[in-house]
């Protein structure tokens, strides 16, 4: 259905499960950036959250796109923004614990970035926003819930994965569902029939 | 975690998973109602599409909490409101194209009502909302999306599947993933632990 080969670079699973789904021929590349570092530099130069969700994509998407100029390269990056400030994966089960009491009772946001590249050149970005709200839990389900849940959960920034008990922690979610996993599909999808890449 | 055993009045699959996923201990029990010809009668009388919602979701619950007392019931229902009409499972090929060519370019809502019943009486009911906006694709577009799709979108109202090509006919969705598929998660779970049937 594409009228060019889609590589996305990326290996996770979801993003391109969802690029499938959706009918489009895909293709995953690694692109193999420590991710970790760059974020914490960005940080370190006051960048906001979403240039670096944004800086993040950009990166992944450049590094796959030299190595194949033919094709359309997508890249993708998400961060969880809570007050103006990027949080990481948690490290250990304490950091974990600290992050959820952090984000008990507050809304934080997770900002979807994407770039398409063609022909090694930037044609379109996005970054998607869903706004989460999470309830004020007990001290005591907290502790289940870790009990319960790590150390599958240091995966996650935040310390949760909504399609598990995770759910349970939230009041409130706004936002689509493709954002809140990684990828701003509609936004994507839209750009690619409007410039004919897939049928309109 | 519950308090007491949950039965869910349903043999939809995605629903059990989703409660299942939120750690909840459930199990699932046919109602066995004729939806279509409830349906039907309810439009008869004019009832408008949340209420109808509602109605079907009451008329499981019920019919299951009549057989188990002692248990907590949960039913649900999902209708597609456009423009005040509810829509029915496209019955053919031509039924398909013609609500896809009726929702083209237009925004619907899908209304998911949840019902819970304890000791054989309703304690807890709810209408979750999401709104979508079916872009304006092309006639080319549409015979070739039939092509591929039908006939598995015609166990779907509005002949499409948002897990499959069917987000392709989308522009923008609003509202939570867990609404659009047919269960209002978070205020059941909200209504559950404040009530003491899970932890808070």
């Amino acid at each position: 259905m594409l009228s060019r080969p889609l590589i996305l670079a990326s290996t996770s699973a979801i993003r391109l499960q969802l690029l499938q789904a959706a009918g489009l021929a895909v293709t995953a590349h690694a692109s193999r950036i420590d991710e970790e570092a760059v974020k914490a530099g960005l940080e370190s130069e006051n960048a906001n959250p979403r240039d670096i969700a944004d800086a993040l994509a950009e990166m992944k998407t450049a590094k796959v796109a030299a190595r194949q100029p033919e094709a359309l390269v997508l890249g993708c990056d998400q961060v969880l923004d809570f007050k103006g400030s990027v949080l990481s994966k948690p490290a250990s089960l304490a950091e974990a614990r600290a992050q959820l009491l952090a984000l008990r009772g507050q809304t934080h946001a997770l900002l979807s970035a994407a770039v398409l590249y063609d022909e090694g050149q930037p044609i379109w970005r996005h970054v998607g926003q869903a706004r989460l709200t999470m309830r004020g839990f007990s001290d005591s389900y907290l502790d289940s819930y870790l009990a319960r849940n790590w150390p599958e959960v240091g995966s996650s920034v935040g310390a949760y994965k909504l399609e598990t008990e995770g759910v349970r922690l939230f009041d409130r979610i706004d936002g689509d569902y493709f954002t809140i996993l990684g990828l701003p599909l509609l936004p994507l999808l839209s750009y690619l029939s409007t410039r004919g890449f897939i049928p309109s």
